[in-house]
């Protein structure tokens, strides 16, 4: 493990807060665990006796389900906070769903929200780790330490490396911290997607191209595809799914030209077939689609092994 | 841990039937497994290879959470054992629904469920120790533990103080056997609420105040708000939500008065601001809210720790 | 632990294509484990770093709670996978999301699906050991092992002996499995059941009789009543409740002849009273309904220990 001379830190709630050094630290450590995964007791006793508590607003199969494993796989105990719905009406039961889970002594809190900055409010108010699985169109940043921990396995260099990513730029937390991440690791990132659907100009580093030709000018060693959020959008940004695969989807045409030049293919799952991507392209040879997956495991156990709870042992009781 | 003079008790039902001796002697090995928190470990291995299974037939995110957080601290296996509301409707099904637990040999079984004395008939018949995480109106002994607990940490003499429960008695099990258990520790139990929603003449250890003028006449060391259940009044008992908090709620008024006297403040959570508190009682000094959610792990560990299932094996003292 | 000369397995799909030396293997391997349950602490650490992952497509409380018991016993961790009913309309769902539990490298999926035969889809597509915990109307081949067990606990002889399986054998996957398996163990198997729901003639070894009274001429050591999947009938393929109950289920003077001659009486759970079953029969004393339920924990521990998956490292035998 790496022990860099780093600050500790207690929450991980966006990429763009974290150094080099901070990402750095996370991907180097998240190699070992990974290795674990071959052998046949996968499981490390590094976090026995905590708990990890799971507080997801929007519903999530697959994130809930790495980050419960990746737990699992330290040793620690999981516990599922079921959150109705209805009570997200009330502005004030999150802060008194903290405070309940404060007093519970739990040490890490993994939570999803539907409101950008919230698992921030949080982290501010409880001595727990708090680990940001997403917040509304902000950040998702274990998402983007596990992509460029996958792109990292096949391109060990990635300065310079150029990433173009596509879909739903504006709306997507993925779209933000992935982007940043490989963008602070030296990359260039490019973007395509529906013209009202990409971000404003005061994300210099995001150079905008407007159609798959550019893309394929532009010469990118991977393409990230988004995946369509089919439930927020209704026609308000672009006519059709038919015409949004037309237009930006990986279509077979395109998928042999990914082939012909031996680029990369990810997405963040799960994927809409027949939308931003077809059946071909889940069997592509270059997809690092399943790797993803595997990776997100391994990245969410280092970041549970770097992150410091102010919960236990000697800590001072923080009036909030 | 005390090792007190006590026969060993299979079930926890509720507080009436418990001798002083055995309230003491929960509430005196809860302050142990609270200690545990403060370490980096919070676990002990006592309940190793034990089975809880939680059997919810209420929705209830906190005491459910609360038990689980305590089972994983005992080592114990925690089982989610879900109940269609379907199933209530007929009357037999709990019957074979407890064959099958029994048949599974679960060690213990924490239930709720709306009827109350149905904690009682599984109880009956099954070997697992089985907890009562409240039934109706009946009983809520984990919850009357812990507040007892609670309040011991700030006023170690229970013995004559007096403690104030304001809301819908009639209906509350946590009045119920929080009322019980101060009146069984010696403390002095008064309850003020809506006339149609306080108890009859047969508790006579309730002393019935009329109005707020009349607590602060009556000098009480603790006032205890309850949950107004907003789903279980629609006019019936109150004209409404507003009156209610108006003649019974914790105004900013009699918070002030509180904090001249240096009255503890206590509820069973979740609050209702508005209603039964206001934003202001929240951050009260002499709360003792967030300290009750704690404690409820410790005594429900303690409640773990001291009852005695029938499921087999030898059981052996183990010290923690 | 029997350690017979078997070739090693992956999966478990159907009863159907396992030798009977791997049914007696499982069979002689789980009394070690049921008495297990007698101890104080029922838990060995054989899959200790193991992840088992219960994939549920219909709800089933009883068999995703035996199931997560067992894997509790053997130490291994459990994550419950949520599946939408939604993502099931699509048919190229299903592939995607065994390429997410492949990456996970989760060693046991335990599914239980609507369509016949995709157990041996996910089999087939991943290096997991993939357990059948109920398709379509084709097999449950746990229910059949556990079925096995139990009716050898009291008949350790089962070659020669006669059950007769009563209700809707053509949808039931428990009537398929289980008269399969014992019909390999050298058992007589009659069916009985409303003419359109008895399956066609290819099932030589089903000897069909025509009502109650030609069971009782047919003498059985057991008789195994179904359950009447109310839901998937409405007068489709018999009158009414009324009916059936009068013609096929287990009156009380029925529960009298078994009673006279000795004859145990199996279930798989959950019974419905007053359709297929009587509250009479619930507490007959031949009744091996509740023995189904423990010995299916030890059943599935047992095939947890059998099964090999390929999901990584070099597996040591541990014996138990």
């Amino acid at each position: 493990m790496s022990e860099a001379n780093l600050q500790p830190r207690k929450d991980l709630l966006d990429i763009a807060s974290l150094t080099v050094d901070e990402i750095e630290h996370v991907l180097h450590n998240a190699g070992p665990f990974k290795q674990l995964f071959q052998r046949s007791v996968k499981k490390v006793p590094t976090l026995r006796g905590k708990t990890v508590l799971n507080l997801f607003y929007e519903p999530s199969t697959r994130t809930n389900s790495s980050f419960e494993v990746a737990a699992n796989r330290m040793s620690a105990d999981v516990t599922h906070f079921s959150v109705s719905t209805s009570s997200i009406v009330k502005g004030e039961s999150l802060f008194d769903t903290i405070q309940t889970l404060q007093a519970m002594r739990t040490d890490y809190i993994v939570i999803r929200h539907q409101a950008a900055g919230t698992p921030g409010i949080v982290a501010r108010n409880t001595r727990a780790s708090v680990i940001n699985a997403g917040d509304g169109f902000h950040a998702h940043p274990t998402q983007a330490l596990l992509d460029a921990f996958t792109f990292r396995e096949v391109c060990p260099e990635i300065e310079g490396r150029k990433i173009v990513i596509v879909g739903d730029i504006l709306h997507s937390r993925v779209a933000r911290s992935t982007s940043t991440i490989f963008h602070r690791l030296g990359a260039k990132v490019a973007v395509l997607g529906p013209g009202p659907l990409l971000p404003d100009g005061r994300h210099e580093y995001m150079h905008r191209l407007s159609n798959w030709d550019d893309v394929m000018d532009w010469q990118p060693d991977a393409v990230y595809l988004l995946r369509m959020q089919l439930e927020r959008q209704d026609g308000q940004f672009f006519p059709s799914i038919g015409e949004y695969h037309k237009l930006y989807g990986l279509t077979p045409e395109r998928l042999n030209y990914l082939r012909d030049k031996g680029i990369y293919l990810m997405h963040p799952g799960p994927v809409n077939r027949g939308v931003e991507i077809t059946d071909e392209a889940m069997v592509y040879e270059k997809s690092l689609i399943n790797a993803q997956v595997e990776n997100g495991i391994a990245v969410r156990m280092a970041t549970l092994y770097w992150l410091r709870p102010e919960t236990g042992g000697s800590f001072s009781e923080t009036a909030i």
